[in-house]
């Protein structure tokens, strides 16, 4: 594990709930992770978590303070610099995905390197990841593709997760972001590795498993978008999926941050995406699909999801709203 | 420019031709920028351009020290050291894409510095990339992609640069590696680019130019490579190419360093690579065969050729044998 766990959460004064959204997905995913929260004065977030102080946080096992909130105006203020000096000093390590590296502040560098703790900003790659070598692994994996950036992907392989656990499958969410990384303790932040090594570092993340066992593998950009797409193909190629599953979010009007950019279909992004894994491995299928229907009403959502699997011919569900259960089941 | 040019190549003590490969490229491609070339006892290669002093070499005036020679046992010998000590104390830039960097060597760094010259690995970054923003570009530019890796992309490209000058159509070879970069004195190393900033290097590589003007982009990689694919995506979506070139080595039994995976056919290749430029260059079209029959007699390579010609109906060359004449002229 990269990260130590329990985990403090951090919210310093978040202006609102969105500001906390890595906070909020410790707590929604890893619950287990958490022993309390840290709020200062002016913060609207409540993850309803016991409020500790850093020494009870330390008395009840804490072993990294994260920081799970959005700093504003770029810089890392000094109410909240005082709070990690505190943590580091109490013996916690700290975690932090802010552009602004934990690791830039000389107060915290040098009090972590007296105290021998670990100050970890997962936006940079903590590991020298091989270049990938192509052989098969053991163990099975799934890999959530997109038509476009953030439509769902790391939640659908959340909640897939979550679902198959209930069945008792066992399964791992393989992080590749920063935020998935945080949630997890563990992970690549694939954007951020130089890229001869990108496919290296996907099976590094991957690696051989019991037969059964499944890595539910968090996608990343979409083959469709100009800005990312090498990162989705090197994922494409490291993970060797032995199954797809293809996410959309149906009411974007152009590829995110690309206008005149129009999504690709879902029948476009499946021929794309199962052509190309099947360089790595000729037994990948397409197994559904996932829509992130938050944008419609319940009605406009049941009528949209009904529509999509009947033209597809596979399983498609809103893991928010309805689980990811038949996903699972369409696993086996 | 990157490199200023004119060059001293330096060849050291290569032990064979084939370890000056770099500097036989430069002496090829740009004859004009060569000064002449810098050897030491026991080298084995010859560029038959005059030898010359760092002093002559200045004299006729050499701005940089390009390193053409592969060094052995991943050291930089104290021999080449004084060299290079001598350059720059002479007053030239030295430029390399050896993996031991120049800057790493304390003597060499601390004369850089007092003297005001550059140290350039050009297997280093030497600048800020920006995100890709898919924004369509005047000019034209046109990407030669492989069945695999080292098939000759980068010479197919500067084969095609030169035949595009003889018939006085604007053209720029577009280096995306050192070998490129040390020939052209410019470019950009993009297996060492970080991920996110992969696409937006290429754009930056490429940028608006005059509406006959051609780009003709260095391809990396394979979109069939699980190793470096996610590089030749980038390579396409960044280029967002108007014309294809595929390449092909005919000999080969697998892909590059992957035993066991085969090559792609020239059809995948051709459907794959332009169903994925068309989604950022709509206009996108494969103009044109590259073949390395190196491995081939004459015979077998006229056969092979037309062969490849008649099955995929486009102009099919070695650009070695026979020049990429016929290439430029499908650039039209």
């Amino acid at each position: 594990m990269l990260l130590k766990t329990p985990y403090l959460l951090f919210l310093g004064d978040a202006a609102d709930p969105l500001a906390a959204k890595v906070a909020q997905g410790i707590k929604d995913w890893r619950p287990e992770h958490c022993v309390g929260q840290f709020r200062q004065p002016g913060c609207n977030a409540d993850m309803n978590i016991p409020d500790l102080s850093i020494d009870e946080a330390v008395q009840k096992g804490a072993k990294t303070l994260v920081v799970g909130v959005a700093n504003r105006g770029g810089v890392i203020s000094d109410s909240w610099l005082s709070v990690f000096e505190e943590a580091l000093n109490a013996g916690m390590d700290i975690a932090s995905g802010l552009h602004n590296l934990l690791v830039d502040e000389p107060r915290l560098k040098a009090l972590a390197e007296k105290n021998g703790r670990a100050l970890i900003d997962v936006r940079v790659p903590q590991h020298e990841y091989p270049i990938a070598n192509g052989v098969k692994r053991k163990g099975k994996r799934c890999l959530a593709v997109g038509t476009d950036c953030s439509v769902g992907k790391m939640y659908t392989a959340m909640a897939l997760e979550q679902s198959m656990k209930k069945r008792g499958v066992p399964a791992t969410f393989r992080a590749t972001g920063q935020t998935g990384i945080l949630i997890t303790g563990n992970g690549i932040p694939l954007d951020a590795v130089v890229a001869d090594f990108m496919a290296g570092s996907v099976e590094w993340l991957t690696p051989d498993n019991d037969d059964n066992h499944w890595d539910l593998i968090e996608g990343q950009g979409s083959l469709f978008h100009a800005s990312y797409s090498g990162v989705t193909l090197a994922l494409i190629h490291g993970g060797a999926p032995d199954a797809l599953i293809l996410c959309h979010e149906p009411t974007r009007e152009h590829m995110r941050g690309l206008p005149g950019y129009a999504l690709p279909s879902l029948e476009a992004l499946r021929d794309m995406a199962l052509s190309l894994a099947q360089v790595v491995n000729p037994e990948c299928k397409v197994v559904g699909i996932s829509v992130n229907t938050a944008a419609l009403s319940e009605e406009e959502a049941k009528t949209y999801l009904a529509d999509v699997e009947t033209k597809m011919g596979l399983p498609t569900v809103d893991p928010f709203r309805d689980s990811a259960d038949r996903l699972a089941d369409a696993l086996k």
